[in-house]
């Protein structure tokens, strides 16, 4: 199994036309990334618009991907729901097809909620899922989820539960906060969930980054990966400075659309809006000018 | 079919030994709701714990509240998911049951979205139910959801959709929000979401209230409804002020369990968490006392 570590996108999930996930634009858009250096992928995590989606939708998706060959020991798979019990569904579906790891949103819909009330709620969740499920990566996104996985919870659910938790996505984009988690769990695979403080995470113990950019700079980042360079860094920086002017995740999936002559491949689903062609035709040619 | 007007109970979703909902004591607890003056009750609201079931449970629970006799013209039901393709799933079962209304959360997952995001994503939902689905009530409480339906978006929608939006209820809790609501939606059912505002509200033309105390409270909140009287206003404040010490839905769970001698119906879901017996035994005691 490949370890949990390194350069890990957070995939994109292709629609077809009728706006259902499709696995034969995601098989090839996961070779190709792999190709670029990603050592694995995280499938439905914010960026692959995993909430858009029934837990029948995902579930037929991931069951897509692996009848595409792709190897389930480079595929995390994004199972946290607003219901602990739907994310319990989808973590016995990924633990089937052997990923490598879950990435688990707390349940998000309630916002006045105590660390108490999440260790709770993620004990319960490990209590159904059993001691032989995948390992679990809690995800911290709060400025999307609108609720947090502070440092203080995620040290006790990983001194708590040793066999299930093995990491964290840190997806604040915050090097304090990750420097917390760092503190708080010591010899965890802490990612930084975005590729611009993927260095900085890294020379403070993080084993690399799961980033929504490596949909279409996986090579750069991979290269910045490996020197951990200065100059490799503003390469990352400045490419992330062209894509801000739209909305991440339609903006990516347009300049895919773009560079594979797909338009088809740039469509979201309710409620993000899919950018007009144009708009990801500059994009793309902005990037590639970076 | 019952109007959209009134005393509605935003009811609790009571559940069985192994946190299934439980029809049983659900049909048991609306009937009393009834009796105590509520012309309806809104089934997986907030306060019904709505978001942490599945759509599987969702939708047996409504076709075991169906089963137990309840009129589906004094049913409204919540339907507004993460994803809109569940939204539409539910809404499809609730109109197969005829009832009076469902209540739509925007999609909540993903925070920075506009009035435009979100008027093309009801759009969306709109066109996949088609026009013979049951009234829709648009449902806004930002501190919960994190994601707000303005004013402007609640006009627009109701302008440019009039045979399915009926109304919206506001469960932001803020006078100022809810005449806005009144003021782009004319002729629309605006509830206010809490009984707090029932009698200002009425008095700017709401057509009344869907309230989570009236779980516990609907007599008085009826009385209220009926006389618009300042004092009658006062002891809703008064008992409202009794149930703040803890978290509500909790709190309402444990006093049905403490007046039915049912501990059991005071459980809760993830990443709620069952107040302690004695807790719920001075809550009932101090209401009681108001």
């Amino acid at each position: 199994m490949t370890s949990l570590s390194g350069v890990w996108a957070a995939s994109l999930t292709p629609l077809t036309s009728d706006l259902t996930p499709d696995p034969g634009r995601l098989v090839e858009h996961v070779g190709r990334l792999f190709l670029d250096g990603c050592d694995g992928i995280v499938l439905f995590g914010t960026t692959g618009e995993a909430t858009s989606f029934s837990v029948g939708e995902r579930i037929a998706l991931l069951d897509g991907l692996m009848a595409g060959g792709i190897d389930p020991g480079r595929v995390i798979v994004g199972v946290g729901c607003a219901a602990a019990v739907d994310t319990v569904e989808l973590t016995r579906s990924a633990d089937a097809h052997g990923v490598a790891a879950v990435l688990m949103l707390p349940p998000f819909y309630y916002k006045a909620v105590t660390d108490d009330d999440l260790a709770e709620a993620y004990g319960w969740i490990f209590g159904q899922i059993g001691p032989e499920a995948p390992p679990v990566l809690l995800y911290n996104i709060p400025q999307v989820s609108g609720v947090r996985v502070s440092a203080n919870l995620a040290g006790r659910l990983f001194g708590d539960h040793p066999d299930v938790v093995a990491g964290i996505k840190d997806s604040s984009g915050d090097l304090q906060s990750l420097r917390g988690f760092l503190a708080a769990m010591p010899g965890a695979a802490v990612f930084a969930g975005t590729e611009l403080l993927l260095v900085p995470g890294l020379d403070e113990g993080a084993v690399g980054t799961i980033s929504a950019a490596a949909n279409v700079n996986a090579v750069d980042i991979r290269r910045a990966f490996e020197s951990r360079a200065p100059a490799d860094m503003e390469i990352l920086v400045e490419a992330r400075a062209r894509l801000s002017a739209q909305a991440l995740i339609p903006a990516l999936k347009s300049i895919v659309a773009e560079r594979l002559g797909d338009p088809g491949w740039a469509a979201v689903r309710p409620p993000l809006r899919t950018l007009p062609t144009p708009v990801g035709s500059a994009l793309a040619s902005a990037l590639s000018s970076a």
